[in-house]
Order: structure tokens, then C-alpha cells, then sequence
């Protein structure tokens, strides 16, 4: 498949943010900054089931009439009557004595990341690092020391393959980047699993933009002591000729097997180092294509919204409005690129990434 | 998007067929009936790695001295010792203080179906339902008493809306049929939230072939005492001219928010009513599509490891192989349409499902 040109990727980016806007009416800023925290599972009335199922006020509960009875634990007011008295005659629930269906979000806990897995697409939903100027200056692994390991702790049904990615034509693209995990060689190794991995356009993205993008996050920490990083695929959908929204994407393998993102998001926890600080926050949604090295950073900032729609995954729903700071207001995103001419020159000389 | 042909179906249905094969080097039946239980999470030994991070033997745990002290827990043998001496100067589940991401599977509970919700796809995962004949036989429920809702209880961003469907072109297809609960007019509604919905081609499918199939599901309690159904969608992909295989589904709503998915599936778990007795299994995998009646049923089987694979979930991990039987060997599997020349008159008046 040749990679969709970037300039698809306005399109899109135009299409999350509208759903967010279209969503909230509140402008795109803002709704990064002020709505991601209000995504707790609420339990908003439900007016038309109510009128369906009047709830008669109950009477009050029986007092026990002596001590030596063990009380009943009081009725709650106001909760409604069954509406009708026949006896449920079937259990769905009964399904379970066969085994609980998942699905298994499978999460593992390694030195230098935490993922989640999602079992049909064969890639990460998310993987999420942590990273100081203190741990990068540590340079204790050495990426020749590392391989590409197929997961052993997902199921062998589930995992995606080495032999999935060979001849696929896209690289095994590192979520958590292993430059980020230099400080020891276990660290570094943690970093190989194919569950931290998504198929990546190799040339001019995993290789190129991504990897300049990589080294923006990289760069944050000389100006913050602490930077958490949530990195993922995400599966968007393209407006057609014919008007309609389609999602499509690739699946490698033979037989097919791990689905090819169309896109990827960073969200970026830039923290003051102070307990209950603040926290600058930045979500970038970039495509899986061939990007041009001049295409501004900030071109690819979205809502922190409009990651969580797209992916169905929940960003700092804990971290209060007060705490929080726009990334791209608070210093310039934008990539710097120079110093990767002699590392752009090794990789064309066959190295991948 | 005109619905892709019934013809597609076979090439699908050869590709995952293919994929179990593949896999298990086995027979297509004899991997649904022998494999679908090995789905253990398992953790296999791993080569490379212990390769890598060798293992030395452990010195015997000390034998406590005193039976006033508390013995320790006996050290593992051959538990691996760590090999770099570096403190972690990383807290990568330090991004939890803000929230955990997720996904979360919103598992529902109700009267006539259990679901799980995917609030990538804004469409269950699976929905789960158990029918008798005794069920079956009450009649309760109406649908005329029952409204298309959009369910409460999912948070508001993630849900599927009623608005998405309008003038979608598709049917809100139930995946527990409304008329496998007719049982008390809250079970039946119970099936009328969207969670239990997906966007279906209507004529030809949801209204036709997908009505019969579900029809065929209610005809086994004839036969069977109690039958447990899985339902759900699939994003399949297909191989495309240039050999490539591809996921392509559309997305409805303005923003795009539902997605459309290719396939449904139906795992049928037919018991014969004793404690630990038989179970009759049965998986199928039909196109989100317009099937000719004329379509033998038998033609979209598959193995229940073809719809986990696919899915991304297990079915039946803990139902022991000995108790397994073939639902389509122990009983012909086969449509009956006649019936319906009435019912299809009321669809074509207007009436949607």
C-alpha cells in the first residue's frame, strides 16, 4: 500500500476536532484543556425508561418487632417496585460456567513501560513511559544489545509475529522509543516486544518525522524535570468521494494478522516536579504516511478529546482543571531536524530503526 | 456504501478458515471442537530472552534457626537475579495518579442480555443471551411497547446516538432479537438500548437472512432445553486485487461515530439440560450484507477459533473437549423460510425491525 499522502491528515484532524467542537460547542482549546477531566461513567436520568417503568413509592420498612431478630438491612427509599411478577426464566450470566468471553485488555508491567494490548488488532491500545533528564543521561543499554521478541505473555493465538512484520514492507515501529530507555540494558530490552511495536511507513515517518518527534518529547525534559509519555494507534476514518466516513487499513501477515494503523497519538504529561504542580499537557495525532520534514509540530495538535473519542481510551480524568497548561502555549512545539542529517545517513545505509 | 456481495463471505470465510489451519495444522472441525479451549493464557519459556538475561542458581534458601522467628517465604529456585544493579529512575505507572486510560469494557447487565461495549467502535464487543422453551412461550413483551434508547449507562462521549442511525441507510440491528424476549415487556426493552445494536443492511439481511438465522436459534429449544447465544460484530479484512488484505468498513453519524461492521457472528452453545451433560456447539460468521435465501446456512460455519481469533475473544475456555459435540453434526443446520412470507410482507409495509 503506498502510504496516504500527509496531506490526508488535515482532513482528519479537521474531523476529530469538529466532533469534539461539534460535541461540547466549546472551541478546540478549550475543550483540550477544560473537558477531558469530565469523563466519568455517569448515570445521567433516563426520562423515557422511567416513563416506561413507573417506580410506585415503596411503603416503609417493617421494624422488627424483637431484638432477637436479626434485622433486615433496611429496603431504600424510592427504589422501584418490579413492574411485573414473573420470575426472570432465563440466566444469561450462565454463559460464564463456559468462561468469561474478555476481552483481555492484556496489561504488562515491564521496567521501562506499561502497555495494554488489544487482542484483535494485534497492537498496543496504549503504552505509557516515563522519562527524566536523569534517565536519559544514563546510557547503560545498547540497542545492538536488544531483539525483537514476540510477546510470551499474550496468548500464542493473539500475539503478533515476527514473521507477521517480514516482507510486510513496514518496520516494526518502537511505541515507547528505545532511545527512551537507554538506562539499563533490561530496560532497553523491555522496549522489543512486539507488544510495544505497531506497523510503521519506515521512510519518511518511523524513520524520519516520528523519529524527530521522538526527540521533541526527548527534549522536553530540559525544561521539565518529569515527562510521562502515552504513545498508541489509533484507526480513523477518511471522508470518501462519496461523501461517506470509511475506515481503512491494512492487516499484515499471511494469514493476515496485525492491523496497520492509519494513524498514531502522543498524549504528554510534562510535569513541574512539584507534588500537585502543574502539568502542561499536549495530544498530537500524526498519520502512518510519508510526512515532510518542514510540516510544522503544531500542525498535528488536537484535543486531548479528540484522542479519547477516537481511540475509546480516558486521558487525566483525575488531573483537575486548575493543574492543568496547555503544552504548545506554555513553549514552541516544533521539531528540530538538523541534528539528524548523520543519523538519517545511517539509516539509509540499511540500518532500521 | 451499497453492501458488498454475499460472494465476498467465501473468500473471508476461506481467509480465517485458512488462519485456524494455519495455525493448528489441524482440520477445520477438529480445530473448532479440540482447539477453542487451549486459549490459557500460557506463558511458554522464552529462549532468547533467558538468553539474554542469564539465569545463575540461587544458593539454598537458609533454614530459619529459631521457630520464634517467622520463616521466610522459601526462595524460588532458579528465579532469575537481577543483573544490573540500577535503581529504576523511571515510575512509568506514575501516569495512573491521573487516571487509567482504559479501555473499559462496560460490561451491562440486564434483564434478557449481558453485553460488553466498545467504545472504539461504539459497538458491543458481544452481547449474551440464554432462551428455553419455556421463555419462549411466554409472550409478555411487545415491541410496540419498546423504544430505541440510547443507553445511560455508557459516559455520553463514547455512546452510540440515535442520531447516527438516521438516515444511515441502515437498520439498528438487534443483536439479542427483541423476540427472544418476550418474556416481560422489561426484558424486551432491555434489548432496545443501542449497546445491544449495530448498524445492519436492512433488506436482504437484517430483515431477511439475519432474521431467519435468529429464527433458527429460537427453533433449536425444540430440540435442545436451554441454548445460550453470543452475538456480535467483526471487522474482517478482504484481500484486495493487489493481493493485500484490507479492513474497510464505513462509519455513520455527523461527526463519524458508529461504526459498521463487515461480518456478525453467532456463537450457539445448545445444552441438553443436565449438570455437566453435552454441549452442541456452533459458530457463524455471516457478511454484513444482502444473502440470497437460497444460501445454505451450513456454508457460514467456522470454527469458534476463527471468531476468536478474529474478535480478539475466547469462547468456551472452560468447557472440557469431552463435552463438546458439533451443533451442525448433531442436528441439520438449515434455514426455514416459508414462514416468514407473512413477515416480510409487514417489513415491506414500512415496518423496520
Amino acid at each position: 500500500m503506498p502510504p496516504s499522502s500527509a496531506l490526508n491528515m488535515s482532513k482528519t484532524t479537521i474531523a476529530i476536532i469538529a466532533a469534539v467542537s461539534a460535541a461540547t460547542g466549546a472551541a478546540v482549546t478549550a475543550a483540550s484543556m477544560s473537558l477531558s477531566g469530565s469523563g466519568k461513567k455517569s448515570k445521567p436520568a433516563t426520562p423515557l425508561l422511567s416513563a416506561q417503568l413507573p417506580s410506585p413509592p415503596l411503603p416503609p420498612a417493617p421494624v422488627p418487632m424483637s431484638t432477637n431478630t436479626i434485622p433486615l438491612p433496611p429496603v431504600p427509599v424510592g427504589r422501584p417496585l418490579p413492574t411485573s411478577a414473573i420470575v426472570p426464566p432465563v440466566d444469561p450470566a450462565g454463559l460464564f460456567q463456559y468462561g468469561f468471553p474478555g476481552p483481555v485488555n492484556d496489561l504488562a508491567t515491564r521496567n521501562s513501560l506499561i502497555s495494554s494490548y488489544d487482542r484483535r488488532t494485534k497492537n498496543p491500545f496504549w503504552v505509557a513511559e516515563h522519562i527524566t533528564p536523569a534517565s536519559l543521561k544514563l546510557q547503560e543499554g545498547d540497542r545492538k544489545g536488544s531483539v525483537f521478541l514476540e510477546d510470551p505473555d499474550l496468548p500464542e493465538r493473539f500475539r503478533g509475529k515476527l514473521k507477521d512484520y517480514f516482507r510486510s514492507g513496514y518496520d516494526r515501529g518502537h511505541q515507547v522509543p528505545a532511545a527512551d530507555a537507554k538506562w539499563s540494558q533490561e530496560a532497553m530490552n523491555d522496549t522489543f516486544y512486539l507488544s510495544n511495536m505497531c506497523p510503521q511507513v519506515g521512510e519518511g515517518f518511523n524513520r524520519d518525522y516520528w523519529a524527530h518527534f521522538e526527540d521533541f518529547c526527548r527534549r522536553l525534559t530540559t525544561k521539565y524535570p518529569s515527562v510521562r509519555i502515552v504513545t498508541g494507534p489509533l484507526y480513523l476514518p477518511k471522508r470518501d468521494a462519496d461523501g461517506k466516513w470509511r475506515v481503512n487499513y491494512e492487516v499484515i501477515g499471511n494469514p493476515p494478522n496485525i492491523a496497520v494503523p492509519t494513524h498514531f497519538y502522543k498524549v504528554i504529561f510534562a510535569e513541574d516536579g512539584m507534588v500537585g504542580g502543574q502539568v502542561a499537557i499536549g495530544a498530537f495525532v500524526l498519520p502512518n504516511a510519508v510526512i515532510p520534514n518542514e510540516k510544522p509540530l503544531a500542525e498535528f495538535e488536537v484535543p486531548v478529546e479528540a484522542v479519547e473519542r477516537a481511540s475509546g481510551l480516558e486521558f487525566a480524568t483525575k488531573l483537575p482543571v486548575q493543574r492543568r497548561k496547555r503544552l504548545c502555549a506554555d513553549m514552541q512545539c516544533s521539531l528540530v531536524i538538523k541534528e539528524y542529517a548523520q543519523r538519517q545517513k545511517a539509516f539509509a545505509q540499511g540500518g532500521k530503526k
